[in-house]
């Protein structure tokens, strides 16, 4: 059975708050979150900026590996690299993310970022697995 | 002559707004910005959510490569990867971005992220550079 | 139509030649090479090293696009960045390349590396797009 | 006191002697080796196969950070990312590797390979550490 999520669909923290994520889906190893864009996310071209398209994959990872978790176990990013494939300007973006390998202490997870079903980002994220002390 | 800064130290953009980010030293092919930390910048751990420290990377890089172009050039996000080494709590975080490497249209930049004089995150990115159409 | 490879299956270039890297298919966005595993391959831990899984995706991730280019273009990594899931000691390593985002002067590719039918790396590549001078 | 360092300047593993790689130098947290560029390690435009990069940097940075190890640990590649900045043809390639961070679990390490005193590709990888079963 998997890890029972522990964070609301909404107001689960602060940053996300800020930013206006929410989450939609949460399976094992898969989440999805989504964001409704406005002016608040912009960068000085008038575009969404990077960070906000980088914050989605971060929690969206976390999640979708969270879902693989034992009780006694947390994740925290070690390194995550996002690639921009197109800028976004209005709309709702929704991201994607799959947990694609699972070691002991190592998870890897991959995001796809998509505004209007095109795919505007794509990200790549190593996690460590750690038990709590 | 450096490309004069377009940028103010503060309110240049939204999204630089809604987290509180504002530049200190702009120079040619080096920037620093920083961020004084507060509860919205938190994850569900209740530290520094990584999106925080990233943003702080892409437009640190984005000022400092801005530093080395044309009149009529502008530059935009290929890809960043950051690794973080340290979560944290509270205090001040300050982006140093230095240019690494510029060509005719790529750049690629670093930076390092500190909170009381200890390197917490390291990201790298690459840019693209072109002519303003 | 697809660019032709310029390519042999085998014998392409002396690199690909010196690892024993071949090619067996080639197609619009997408190319498979594949390499018989032996002991020149080892690291110190003898295991086959890093750099061999990596060569196969720089490699076949040039194949892959090079399909997708105009007759007066050509392509070269700007950056990649490699995964590893699993050490590997003998067999035949697979790499399957996809195109996943293609602009006018920049590419991003995919590629898995599969050993005995398991993913045992992934990587994740930016390549330029230029055209001869 | 430092931890011995197990590999032989030459002759230490046989996909370095494949590609020619040598060590020059071994101290607490740093790594130097070099090669002698020869047509084996060309890519189908002539030029040396960004591979022969790669694989400096990544047995650089299992050198620099092996150093760092207790006698009972060792280290392998999570991953690494490398971006080229120059293509390069003849000459020596030497590659200055140094541990940025490291954590009980993680180390981090950065690469700089020159050619004729020229930065032409920079590497950045995480390594995971564990204690020998």
């Amino acid at each position: 059975m998997p890890k029972p999520f522990p964070l609301k669909a909404k107001g689960f923290h602060k940053f996300g708050d800020l930013i206006g994520l929410e989450f939609r889906k949460f399976e094992r190893g898969y989440s999805q979150c989504f964001l409704q864009i406005n002016e608040d996310h912009f960068n000085p071209h008038n575009v969404v900026h990077g960070g906000v398209l980088y914050s989605m994959a971060d929690t969206g990872m976390g999640a979708a590996l969270y879902s693989l978790l034992e009780k006694e176990e947390l994740c925290a990013t070690i390194e995550i690299k996002i690639n921009y494939f197109k800028s976004v300007k209005d709309g709702i973006l929704i991201c994607d993310t799959k947990v694609i390998h699972k070691g002991k202490t190592i998870g890897v997870l991959e995001s796809e970022i998509l505004n209007e079903d095109i795919i505007v980002a794509k990200a790549y994220g190593t996690f460590s697995i750690f038990k709590v002390k």
